[in-house]
């Protein structure tokens, strides 16, 4: 199989970068991820599309050994020892009541937004929680776009995590993700699905 | 406000081309979207990650004028005009049925998955709805990276398309995008949430 390279207008450098030579890491090493590239992956991804603008995202950064240590306890055991050894966890949730702040994010129509979410609580969950997913995507194209290897897991207890970190509020994880520098071998890569089984032309 | 660029190993062209320039487009020039490009950014967003590989996205091409009617009768009325008149429009939708090719994107564990996923239908749609979602967000990206806009649209009603284009499969429509040469003057960009907003270290 070659790679379809030609079409696209992003440099090959750069198709590698993101897609082509990333991986999903397990291991990392110690270098430590600071804030300022945590600042620069928000500063570029802020700038991709959801719906109404609304970006229901929130990220939860976990540096010390306490804060690893409190989330792992409701972790999948194959994810555990590898977040507590990763240079930096995030929680990735949805805010719930992303709606308050439609003055910030759709200065025209507050009034509006705030209406038409504040008074349908099953249609606002569903809209965050597509979205939120969506700015996971690009979030994780960030990690890369930073030079980094995003290590992105599902397999914990969402509510327990959420009743841990985020009692009295409308948070819901979505995804825990380890961020650093990739460490050792990986896994070979699983295959992908063909073209003909993604895409159908009506 | 000054950009973030300086931490990102990702050029500043290509920061431009798939973030800070790139822009939702609502209308756009006639110039044809090939096959040739939708192969190529299927070949590049193919390898992003989902959760044990599962990639539950499918993408349904509208190009005909007969088609595009077929859809837009079930979309908000802001949406059908600009549907109608892009050079190619996609139905992003979730395969809920995705475990059953595990064989191909995760032959070691075939059995596994059929049996996990096989037995609980409210788990297998909200982990399809998550990672089509993620999916969902590369395949943006991978719009832009051919040097294309992309016009991501919510604004429909997915029970009427899916039982319009995808009666007796297990296809949920999560969203429809125009993609397209962008044309004319774009709104002004909204506001984005500011880091302290999104961003909380515990």
């Amino acid at each position: 199989m070659t790679d379809i390279i030609e079409p696209l207008a992003l440099s090959k450098d750069a198709q590698d970068l993101l897609f082509r030579s990333a991986r999903t890491a397990n291991a990392f090493t110690d270098e430590p991820v600071t804030e300022d590239q945590v600042r620069a992956i928000h500063d570029l991804v802020k700038y991709a599309p959801t719906s109404m603008n609304i970006q229901p995202l929130r990220v939860t950064l976990l540096r010390s050994r306490e804060s690893r240590e409190r989330l792992v306890q409701h972790m999948a055991e194959g994810n555990q020892a590898k977040t507590l050894n990763a240079p930096l966890t995030a929680i990735l949730s949805l805010d719930g009541d992303f709606h308050e702040r439609a003055g910030e994010f759709f200065p025209d129509r507050e009034e509006m937004i705030k209406g038409l979410f504040g008074s349908d609580e099953a249609m606002r969950l569903s809209t965050a929680q597509l979205n939120a997913a969506l700015q996971i995507g690009y979030f994780i194209i960030g990690v890369r776009a930073a030079g980094l290897a995003a290590g992105p897991m599902t397999g914990f207890d969402a509510a327990a995590i959420d009743a841990e970190f985020f009692s009295g509020s409308a948070r819901k994880t979505l995804v825990v993700v380890n961020i650093g520098r990739p460490a050792g071998e990986n896994f070979p890569r699983l295959p992908r699905l063909r073209y003909e089984d993604v895409v159908t032309e009506l």
